[in-house]
């Protein structure tokens, strides 16, 4: 608890004056004014982050984290459990989405073992395992209160051992069978969206399978009784390792300001965690995409985040992620690399020369 | 007439044998069938493109025509017309936004100078100019009919010798002070849509101009008359030297089996005069970003394509084009790349195993 308690103290709000210097250098940059929309609106929030009036990003990390769940037993998913270890040594291997993704942007990835069911002993592989997969929801609470601390603390010290390492962009990926269970019930406490928008196909689930997976929500949160004002009551009773974990990751990011990409919506689930915990910790937030699971749309407005990219994806891994981390790189370039209407003898629209009004 | 003719005539359908197996390997990668969404999809059209099942991206080049518009006469942008001489000065220095983001995405930048009002000569501008600068659309034709083909056929001309220099992606952008003005009017044309939908503030002008711009387009269509069952009359009448270029490039790359990535509003409005030349054009395009000109919305739905960027962004420049492109060559190393599930040892999905109806 010490090292949670001590992680969101220092965590702090953006640093406007270099915000502010950023956004100036932005306004003369030959282009229209905002013209580069959201290019120009994350250049001026990774300023505030790294504290710097020219951020820069120089190593990407993505961290991807593994656990299994116990509500697997009641058939919430169309894989066996048997894919999350499976998965793992893929991860390893180089052979996944995420794998060929992260080398396309040039990010590394970080695979971390929160609690995958069997024993992983795969090279490569950060063994932070908490136990050896939840408990079933379904039935009583996923982890105990003691559980849910040390996985978000296993999250924070992998963010600071990436960032010790240079990493100056983090992103978030996940992998765990039926977690997108956990993670509609963690927007269905937080939110109280009703199930019919929270709970979605995951990795492709039959109607069946769906109204069978939002009986078992519905069950979940009925026996455990998740207190929403508590993100530590919520990650024990109805979370995962792996979410945890993610909570951990994003709020060590923000605790040593860096930047943290959230990836889908396994991500978006430890990113309400980490806002409630830390509501500050948003400012160190970008969203990546918006997928096919319908609640993800409902998780990025609880945590009023916009997402850049509408690719209809729903892998997670870290995928959304690992396309968003080039823009973030991008953003930067802008603001750095583009000459100023002075250096390029451009002449600006009139009325920014005289200086007139708020404008349009 | 002859080139535009033939390069029509060489237009032809997809590979779909190509497409049909580069589905089924994406569908024995290892991630749910269809989780990667919109990169699949993309790896799947550039199978039928190339009329390879496995695509390859190699060289990508960014090809920005500029030119000068009469209609600019009328006080429809918020900039000078003096600017597009010295933003085709700042891309051929390196300073603009599509250099900073060419170069993030490794690919080429082409300028072209199709058309602007006074004499350009800056190394590494090529020189295709039809005319300096279109006549007042307000008042009369802004070219000849003989003028739009020659501006169409540049264009071809200027995809042929980058593909010849091993382009395998091409990406269109533009520049063009009052750009915006003739762009919407061709959306107007070719849509019926009516005014308040298809005419927007393009670099940011105010309240009353944009009511000035959107009566010239009124004026210039009324004046006019282009009919929309012929494109060559509507890029004549209302187009653009720029815009002729560009759909010149989105049809030369079609005819040699190029995929092209279309930009944001100008682009678009190009590529419906190539859609309109070529329905089967349509097959090559791919569209980047949506942009914040209220009308690039209605374009990207007459051309039934979907946009993967939602960063409010409305510079041009092929800036939309450059980001998509990185996205682009993402989709086949994803198809390429991947480890299948029998190579990494994964377990399939129960029902895929079985191979048992269609699904979901």
């Amino acid at each position: 608890m010490k090292l949670l308690n001590k992680t969101i103290e220092s965590i702090d709000g953006l640093d406007l004056k270099s915000m502010r210097l950023a956004r100036e250098r932005q306004d003369q940059l030959t282009k229209p004014k905002g013209s580069l929309g959201v290019l120009e609106e994350l250049s001026i929030k990774l300023a505030g982050i790294q504290g710097k009036p020219l951020p820069e990003i120089s190593r990407k990390i993505i961290i991807v984290m593994a656990g299994d769940h116990g509500v697997a037993d009641e058939g919430v998913s169309a894989f066996p459990q048997e894919v999350t270890p499976q998965m793992v040594a893929n991860f390893a291997a180089g052979g996944a989405g995420i794998n060929v993704l992260a080398r396309h942007a040039g990010a590394e990835v970080r695979i971390v073992d929160m609690g995958v069911a069997c024993i992983i002993d795969i090279p490569g592989v950060i063994d932070k395992k908490i136990r050896p997969g939840t408990a079933n929801m379904a039935v009583g609470p996923a982890m105990t209160r003691d559980q849910a601390v040390a996985c978000i603390e296993a999250g924070i010290e992998v963010a600071e051992e990436a960032i010790a390492d240079g990493a100056d962009l983090l992103g978030t990926g996940d992998m765990g069978i039926a977690n997108t269970t956990a993670s509609s019930a963690i927007l269905t406490v937080f939110s109280g969206a009703g199930l019919e928008h929270s709970v979605g196909r995951g990795t492709g689930i039959g109607a069946d399978a769906l109204d069978k997976k939002r009986e078992v929500i519905r069950q979940a949160i009925k026996v455990n009784q998740p207190d929403k004002r508590d993100s530590l009551d919520v990650l024990a009773k109805v979370g995962g390792l792996e979410i945890g974990g993610l909570a951990g990751v994003i709020l060590g990011a923000a605790a040593n300001r860096v930047p943290v990409i959230i990836d889908g919506f396994i991500s978006s689930a430890a990113a309400l965690i980490a806002a409630s915990l830390c509501p500050e910790s948003r400012s160190y937030m970008i969203a990546s995409h918006v997928s096919v699971e319908p609640g993800h749309k409902l998780m990025l407005d609880e945590l009023a985040l916009k997402p850049m990219l509408f690719m209809n994806m729903r892998l997670g891994e870290g995928t959304g992620a690992a396309l968003a981390s080039s823009l973030v790189e991008a953003s930067c370039k802008v603001l750095a690399e583009m000459a100023t209407f002075a250096e390029a003898g451009v002449a600006e629209k009139e009325e920014d020369k005289t200086e007139q009004g708020a404008g349009i």
